[in-house]
C-alpha cells in the first residue's frame, strides 16, 4: 500500500515536543503516512500574516487534505484572527467531533462511566464573524443559522452514531428564546431524527443541557449543537473527565479534515519535556481511522491504554506521584505496541 | 413600622404549594410585608395574552416595585413569549443575581466549599429578541452589547462584592472570537475594576470559564458575564451544588426587583405536596434583604439551615431516605425560627 501524505504543523509552546512524540509512535506502529511539514502560527503572525498561515501552507493543506496540527500560540493583542477558525472556514470543516471519556480505572475523576461525543457545528452561529459598531456605545454580532448547515451537522451526528454503535443523539438549543435561529436547528433535528428510527433522540434547552453534562455526563452519548454551545459544552466535558490533557478532536469537511489535541500550547511548560502527548496521540488515532487505517489506530490506542494501566503518567496526571516526561511516556507507549 | 406592599404570583405547577409554604414562613417570622396577589402565567397565556401578563398585574408590579414570583408554566407550542424575559425588560431588571452554595454538611455533593454568586446581565445580548429570516434557509439573531448596559452590570457586580465582603470578581467573555461585542464587555470590566483596587479581578474565556465552574467551583467568588453565558453558567453552578431545588435568585432594577426560585414549575409533581420550597424561601430571603429587613432574612435563613442540619429533607434531597412533604418542611422551618 502507498503511504498517505499528511500535512503536519509542529505548533508553538509544547507543540513541537508532543508532535515529536506522536510522530515517533505513528512511525513505530507502522502508520502508512508521509508527513509534509508546514510552518504556521506564532512566528508567522509576528511576521505579519494576520491569520498566521502563509501561502505554501495552504497549498500543502489543499493537496494532502489531511492535517495533523499541534497547538498554536496566538500572540496577545493586535487584531490576529484565530488560526483554527480560519482553517475551519477555508477548508469547509463543518463538523467538530470531540469524544470525552473518563478512564476511571487509571485516572481519578468525579465522573466514572463517562463516554460521550460532542458533535459541534463548526462554521456558522456567532463564529460567522459578522460584527459591527452601530454607535460608539452600541455593538452587534450576528448569529447565523442556515438550513443546509444544520442539516449537514445533524446528519453527520446520526451517521456517526450509527457507524460507532451509539444509541442516542441529543440536541441542545435555546429555542425558547431564539425561536427562528435555534428553532430552525431544533426543527431540522426533529426532521432528520425521523430517518434514524434505530437511534434514540433527545433534546434539552442549552442551559439545562450543559448543566446535565456537568453533573451527570454518563447520561449522554452523542450530543449535537450549534457552534458556540459546542465550544462551551466540549470544554466542560473535557475538564470533568479528570484531565484536559487526554482528549483529541477531529474537524471534518467534505474534502479535508484536521486532527488535534483539544488543549492549548501551554507556553508556561514549553521546552521542559514534561507535557502530556496523549491529546495529540488521540487526535492522531482519529486521523488514522479517517484515512482508512483503523487497525493501526486500534493498536496505538491499546498501547496507550496499557501505558496508563501500568501507572505510567506524565506530571499532569500523576499529580504529585511518580511521573515520566513526554518522550519517556511515548517510549512506554511504543514498548506496548 | 409600616408593612411593605409586595406583589405575589402563586405560579403554575408546584408554584401554589411552595408559595403557600413560603408565605407562611414569612408571616411567622414577622416579615413586615403586605402581599398583593396577581394572576399571571399558564391560564392567562391560554386566554390569549401573548406574554401571560394582564394589565392589572402590570399595575400592581409598577406600584409595589417588589415581586415575589413562583414558577410559571409556558404552554408548549404557539408563539408565547417568555414571561420572565418580558418582566425583566419591561421593569428594567438589568441584574440577575444567583448565589450557588453547596451545603456539604447536610447534602451530598461532589463539590464541597462551593460558594459563588453569578451576576448575569439581564437585558441585552441575544435576549434582545431581534431575529429575522433572511431567506427561507437563512435565519439570523442579533447579539447586542452596549457600553451603558455593560457598565451597569459590571459596576453592580463590584458593588455587590464590596457590600458582601467578597474578595474577587471574575469576568467571562469570548473576545477571542467576538472582538467588538464581547471585547467591549471585557474592556469595560477592566476599566471598572480599576475603581475597586480592594477587590481582585480575573478574566476567563467563556468556554474555559464555565468548564472551571463545572470542575472547581470553589475557586470562584463573584462572576459577572453577558446574559446568555450567565444563563448557562448559573444552571451549571446550581446543578452541581447537589440540588437545583435550593437556590433563589434576584432580578434587580433601578426601580423594581423580582425574586424567585431558579427551578421551574415541575408539573409532573404538582399537587402532590412533595415539592421542595427551599428555592423560593431563599428567593424570599433575598427579597427581605432588598427591602431593608435583613434581621428577619437572617432569622429565616438560620431556621432553614437548622432544618437541614436536623436532617429534615423533602424527597429531592432525601434521595430514597426518610422525607417530609412541602408543608411539613415549612412547619419544621417555622419551629426553628
Ligand atoms: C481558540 C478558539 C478560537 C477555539 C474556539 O472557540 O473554537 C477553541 O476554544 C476551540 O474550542 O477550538
Ligand atoms: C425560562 C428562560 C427564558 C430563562 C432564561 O433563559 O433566562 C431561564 O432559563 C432562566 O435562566 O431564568
Amino acid at each position: 500500500t502507498k503511504k498517505q501524505p499528511i500535512t503536519v504543523a509542529m505548533g508553538d509552546g509544547i507543540g513541537p515536543e508532543i508532535m515529536d512524540a506522536t510522530l515517533k509512535i505513528l512511525d513505530r506502529a507502522g502508520a502508512m503516512i508521509e508527513p509534509e511539514f508546514i510552518d504556521i502560527g506564532e512566528k508567522l503572525y509576528l511576521e505579519g500574516h494576520s491569520t498566521g498561515i502563509p501561502d505554501d501552507a495552504w497549498e500543502s493543506l489543499r493537496r494532502t487534505k489531511v492535517f495533523l496540527k499541534a497547538p498554536i500560540t496566538t500572540p496577545q493583542g493586535g487584531g490576529y484572527k484565530s488560526l483554527n477558525v480560519t482553517i475551519r472556514k477555508s477548508l469547509g470543516l463543518y463538523a467538530n467531533v470531540r469524544p470525552n471519556i473518563s478512564y476511571e480505572q487509571f485516572i481519578k475523576t468525579k465522573h466514572p462511566n463517562m463516554d460521550l461525543v460532542i458533535v459541534r457545528e463548526n462554521e456558522e452561529d456567532l463564529y460567522a464573524g459578522i460584527e459591527h459598531q452601530q454607535t460608539p456605545e452600541v455593538v452587534q454580532c450576528l448569529k447565523l443559522i442556515t438550513r443546509p448547515g444544520s442539516e449537514k451537522i445533524i446528519r453527520y451526528a446520526f451517521e456517526y452514531a450509527r457507524k460507532n454503535n451509539r444509541k442516542k443523539v441529543t440536541c441542545f438549543s435555546k429555542d425558547n428564546i431564539m425561536k427562528l435561529t435555534d428553532g430552525l436547528f431544533h426543527k431540522v433535528f426533529n426532521e432528520i431524527a425521523e430517518e434514524y428510527p434505530d437511534i434514540e433522540k433527545e433534546h434539552w434547552i442549552i442551559d439545562i443541557g450543559i448543566a446535565k453534562i456537568a453533573d451527570t455526563p454518563q447520561d449522554f452519548d452523542v450530543v449535537v449543537m450549534p457552534n458556540l454551545y459546542g465550544d462551551i459544552a466540549s470544554d466542560v466535558a473535557a475538564q470533568i473527565t479528570g484531565s484536559v490533557g487526554l482528549a483529541g478532536s477531529a474537524n471534518i469537511g467534505d474534502q479535508c479534515a484536521m486532527f488535534e489535541a483539544i488543549h492549548g500550547s501551554a507556553p508556561d511548560i514549553a521546552g521542559k519535556g514534561i507535557a502530556n502527548p496523549s491529546g495529540l496521540i488521540n487526535g492522531a488515532i482519529m486521523m488514522l481511522v479517517h484515512i482508512g487505517q483503523p487497525e493501526i489506530a486500534a493498536k496505538i490506542h491499546n498501547a496507550w491504554l496499557k501505558t496508563l494501566e501500568d501507572g505510567i503518567f506524565t506530571g499532569d496526571i500523576a499529580k504529585g506521584g511518580a511521573s515520566v516526561g513526554t518522550m519517556e511516556f511515548a517510549e512506554a507507549v511504543m514498548d506496548r505496541l
